[in-house]
């Protein structure tokens, strides 16, 4: 059975009513997707193949004040600083490529968090993919639209052309979230190995052949209904699941 | 090899260096802390042998202001709200206890995230421990000092004779943290069957002797090596391990 996907509009809703009615605040929601986005990875890449991860965060979106005007969802790029810090801590190489530091609050707490573990931040993106075994996509996530700028379209290039598996977060970056992958430009060839999608599977994934998972346990059933979503069938005590996805082709 | 122990004093050091040096906010910390707590029960109590956990929250230690003067581990209440909403993801059915409730504004929202999931809230002791199959006491951490305030010297008594298995959660409850059980009063004779230590183990660990976990993996290696810690052989994506201690007796 498919789990039933959630538009942009309703993922901005949702981040924002988890954060209201549901008293979650922003850190705590980060925190919980980027554990997931990490387990993603040691699924699919367990440490006896390969510890060293290039993670790739995006600018994060912020308003005039340095806030975070939308939730977690929106907010991939901390996902990935979240996620490489569990990572170091699970025994996993981590290298950063931030080349657009958020001055949120939040992001440069979470950046400090990477700085305490020594965890070094690539400046050459095309340097740092050719010596990493795996690569997490935390550039854009639900809350893309429009343009990628730079440096950004460089980084989709070689995202697309890259010689080892790739985990998007959320979204492939600069795909559309409601139409998938772009008609031109840098991501139109961008078809990453896996996915996870965080709360729950956004529309693109109709254009997605890979691996998919759901993450973020957080989801009551009242707000799981208000939203038309499915709860997803985790197991255990585990962050994350694989899913099959409605018109997924594999 | 014993991990080594951290002292009531340090303890609270470490948990401002967090905050402050460390650049972790005490809602990433909490939980962080609450998910090694749920992930302890798990281990202790597999959903097959009994789905009904009794979450015993203390009152929480707020200053004048409601905000929390120390961090996650002082904290312990706290840690049981986030873990009773883990538990109830995983699948079980947690009742909670919390018959002070802080007004400090993150247990608030914790407390309001446990309501989205119409997790109960008994008002009696005694009978709710009579319909559960395991027990969490967040009742007193590593901050606890002095004496037990009412209503708790009851509930102290009632966990010392539980019919059920008890999770301790850094401290049994009444328990000083350098000098282990209370020399009377009902502490005396409460002898959980597990405790999980936040972390790292506090003195108290000499005088028990039960099963013991470590939880909350972010200490940094520089953090560890200033407060004289070890950091816990924790193994893959585990956030939480069970260890000796030195003086352990079992």
């Amino acid at each position: 059975m498919a789990l039933r996907v959630l538009s942009a509009k309703s993922s901005a809703a949702l981040d924002q009513e988890l954060m209201s009615a549901g008293a979650f605040s922003i850190d705590q929601l980060m925190e919980l997707a980027g554990l997931s986005v990490s387990q993603a990875v040691h699924k699919l890449q367990p440490l006896n193949k390969g510890r060293r991860i290039l993670v790739a965060c995006g600018p994060g979106n912020n308003d005039a004040d340095g806030n975070c005007p939308a939730g977690p969802d929106a907010q991939t790029g901390g996902d990935g600083l979240v996620a490489a810090r569990h990572l170091w801590h699970y025994g996993y190489q981590p290298t950063m490529y931030y080349p657009k530091q958020s001055k949120n609050e939040l992001y440069q707490r979470l950046t400090t968090q990477l700085h305490a573990l020594d965890i070094p931040f690539a400046q050459d993106f095309g340097a740092a993919l050719a010596q990493t075994d795996h690569v997490v996509d935390a550039v854009f996530g639900f809350s893309f639209a429009g343009e990628v700028r730079e440096p950004f379209p460089a980084v989709i290039a070689a995202l697309a052309a890259a010689p080892v598996p790739v985990l998007s977060v959320d979204a492939p970056s600069s795909w559309d979230i409601e139409r998938g992958p772009p008609p031109d430009g840098p991501g139109k060839a961008f078809h990453p190995q896996a996915l996870v999608s965080l709360t729950a599977p956004k529309p693109l994934v109709k254009w997605f052949g890979g691996r998919h998972f759901v993450g973020g346990r957080f989801l009551s059933p009242a707000m799981a209904e208000k939203y038309g979503l499915d709860l997803p069938p985790y197991e255990g005590i585990d962050q994350i699941v694989e899913v099959p996805v409605e018109g997924q082709k594999l």
